[in-house]
């Protein structure tokens, strides 16, 4: 049985389901930053993926960042699998721009985390789940 | 026509040319660190390559992942298209320790590059050739 791990859960807001992923918003406000979690029990690393589940896999991972390219058109998508602090497979797809606080570096790590405010929260969650239809 | 990048030329060691992607080795003695680049001229993000190649890219990954695994027995393996610095589309696949020196933290920009002595270089090269057949 799938089970999202704790520290994503507390990081992150849901926004929708998908055929295999969990698609999760990172709370930090500082990046346009999703979190895909294939809702498959025990996968650690990307090459542990079913390979029945790889194109699915694929597909979301672009519908993710084609809905972060439309909404916020940035400079650059990131995409990682890492999952060096949290051992559940999830990949990060985050919209990067040369104006932001960690360009060129990568974002992990890089300064505090911003949480949005309530408002601003479910006003991303909506325009999120509009840009992904 | 596809050139490779030079800042990747410059910093990485040929290893083999799949049917898709080039395979370099980070010339950095410090990880067990491929680069996969999709020989297509113009591609940037993940999204760009065409839907025709993406099957192959992620067998490619995977391949790529599997072996360092069978090297190195690794913790974690870390894959990641950045492409801040270098905006030729670029695929990291990183073997990563609980006691290698940046983690849990991400490898980019953390430490000084150690490069290859020739001799473990190329005994290197040879070793991810085997390991890839």
């Amino acid at each position: 049985m799938f089970v999202l791990h704790e520290t994503l859960d507390v990081d992150t807001v849901h926004v929708i389901d998908w055929s295999l992923c969990r698609v999760l918003l990172m709370n930090d406000a500082t990046y346009p930053w999703l979190i895909l979690v294939p809702m498959r029990e025990g996968l650690r690393d990307f090459h542990d993926v079913a390979s029945a589940d790889k194109p699915t896999l694929i597909e979301e991972i672009d519908r993710a960042s084609n809905a972060l390219q439309r909404l916020h058109d940035p400079d650059k998508i990131n995409i990682a699998a890492l999952g060096n602090m949290v051992p559940q497979l999830h990949v990060h797809v985050i919209a990067r721009f040369t104006t932001d606080p960690a360009w060129p570096g990568p974002i992990w790590g890089e300064g505090s985390v911003v949480p949005y405010k309530s408002v601003q929260l479910s006003g991303t969650v909506d325009a999120l789940k509009m840009a992904f239809t």
